[in-house]
């Protein structure tokens, strides 16, 4: 990952406006074409391409277009980056916890 | 958790900015006082005294006086709320893939 930091700031500042966050949620159930997207916000439509433009920047997002139709999907492994920031934030406590949980998981009984 | 919406918006809007998310990187590590978290930083005083309460009032961190010295540190738990969101945005191809993940933990042979 060569770019580590800027890619997590990319993806941060993506997500930190609501309606971009929304966006997101809506795309995880599926895929959607821009118009069904636009249709639950109070605004216009170059606002909400200009949100969708941030998303793909951030590279959290794709679209394709087909003929006059441009649908846009959630890029699978787009929020990995955020997922391995926030692993490397646990506290040294939170560590420690974790290594007892793998510790117990390893040396317990097997569930029947 | 009364206002999770609420919670994910300001986390996300603390941490998407690079100083307050150095700051959080820092804690990560240990608690510290309030000078030593400002040296990395070539800005004035009470501009890192706002960053530290955008992330405070975000209850992303906590702060106890003793005496003239602040200690500022990172609530534990204080990033749930975002792996959380992270986690329900997985899409139903890696939903399926993290079923077939554990499936394969709970029938494989045990480790020995």
């Amino acid at each position: 990952m060569p770019n580590y930091s800027a890619e997590v700031d990319a993806v941060l500042r993506a997500l930190a406006d609501p309606t971009r966050r929304a966006i997101v949620e809506r795309l995880s159930l599926a895929p959607a074409v821009v118009s069904e997207l636009a249709a639950p916000f109070a605004m216009a439509l170059p606002s909400v391409l200009q949100h969708l433009r941030v998303l793909e920047d951030a590279r959290v997002i794709t679209s394709s277009k087909q003929g006059r139709v441009r649908t846009v999907a959630l890029r699978p492994g787009a929020l990995d980056v955020l997922h391995l920031w926030l692993d490397q934030r646990r506290t040294p406590a939170e560590q420690r916890a974790d290594r007892l949980g793998i510790h117990l998981t390893r040396t317990s009984p097997k569930e029947t």
